[in-house]
């Protein structure tokens, strides 16, 4: 059983669970057995975004198929 | 006058600030003078669990009686 | 171009994202062209305040004027 | 649902693994519901031990009873 | 030259060696060009496994085809 | 030979060494085997005590008894 | 809106600046909408190469297509 | 409620907690509301001051005025 | 003697080098007794500059006035 | 009684354990008093060696003669 | 002009800081050039010792000699 | 085989590439079998020397003779 792990980013204009929500929706929209995600990293984009931008740095770990 | 500090992982099927209550929920059940608390790591728990379960890390600082 | 980032503390009584909301509100009053914003630490303070006081910790990044 | 975290140096003649087991062996004889463990630090005593100890400093997690 | 570099978590019933190299195969089976390899994390899986389960999450570094 | 590490928050109104040993003091009042500390961080506390409080955060090694 | 991360080690006998640009020219060729880049690390391969080897350990994000 | 934190460097000719008290009194001197301080850093100049310069690095946190 | 230090991003066109210069140079404009500086994170802006723009995060030291 | 550390990589074709007594090998033929180590990093050499190489990057701690 | 950095542990029966002088002192016995030191760790060892030993593990900077 | 590693810090007025190649020159003038280097910090020393000076603290890997 070997897990590969991949960090990606989500976004939210609502809030941090949001955020590492997108990012998750993401991951098993494309990834099969998704075990868990970390927080690495949380932040807020002001400028570039025409809302506040709340990001999530996340780690996703699935199981890779044998 | 000294502190003591554990480390608590709450659970939460809503966010993140509900997981971080949990773990001071429980630790108020069972310490006296509970002071403050960080918060270490955020993650979810994604496949060992029904719905998303969103966890949080925390070290709670209380005081101990002398 | 001349980035500068400060650290300032948000305080909430609901949640870590109003927390790191009332942060970036007060970075907005005082502060021009504030790009974005990083989480640093989040925490509980449970005895010096009437109820659970949710922090956030964040670094501040804004642009200098020539 | 909440876990608690605490820190066992294990000790062995033989190896790191062994050291680490006899960590765990030491938590699960006196917590029950352990989860898992992590591996914060390995080391060697070689002065104060007849032959050389290994040292596996882990986190062990376990479920709070309700 | 450029190298990339990915993680995944190698798994054991036996030793934290062996589950390191459980990533290292399972990274030579799809990689070519596999350099080199660090360990970020040790643990160990009590609860969700028959028996200890010993993990190894590695970054596996490998140069890409130009 | 299984150690536990524990942490402890000293204080003293005089200086940062008298904080490390309230600390021990009180490691020692309650543990038996007490080997070594290692200061994990140094504070002072100016607002919310009469006199700056020096405070040593400090994880206490102690080998459990068999 | 969803971001992902990779890792890349550029490299050039030149320059640190150009062993990252090495990295970016690299994840340009295969990635759209490549966003910015964080050094990790810098090092000097001396022993494996003709010369000195330059090397630039980089974080690399861009924007998934939805 | 919002704190905002700066860094300084007292410095001392006796010791640690006279460099800590020297930068904790800097910043009573211009700020109000201070709160409490966290140490950085600790260190010695030994080659550019007549005596051995002891160092302490500080963050000081203080309270915003509204 | 008390060191202030601040947080301030250097940017260039050019390289890394010039970046941290470029903080630097801003910092000698406005500060007096600048010191030192020590560099915090490096990384290049690749998609919102019209060129690649390497940018430096430094911390810079500077003697307070008594 | 004054202690000075060094840092050493030792390195086998067998395991981890290994590479760490290759390292603990070495330092004690050429010192005296080696009191204990610590480990700082496991890797594996995978393609600069005809078999894997554990490596071991160990700390070694050992006390100075007067 | 080139520094080397070297790691010594001093121990002091009294503080900290007398800890810190007791590795300085050994360093500049030894070397010439001494600039700065860093605190990197403080401990006490309580057990292997008959009163408190202070411990203060510091990287020594000097200057090599062209 | 037994790799050990050391600390230098090259100094350039010029870039911070010349002042890791200063560091290197120096380790291969003293040392056979240098390896690789790792950079731990970049800095510019600005008030104690006549023009800026650009330091690379860096760790050099070298083999040891057997």
């Amino acid at each position: 059983m070997v897990f590969k792990k991949i960090t990606l980013i989500g976004t939210s204009e609502e809030s941090f669970d949001a955020a590492a929500d997108d990012a998750i929706d993401r991951a098993e929209e494309t990834l099969q057995n998704v075990k868990w995600i970390e927080v690495d990293e949380l932040g807020v984009e002001v400028a570039n975004a025409p809302d506040r931008q709340y990001q999530a740095e996340v780690t996703v770990a699935f199981e890779l198929e044998e």
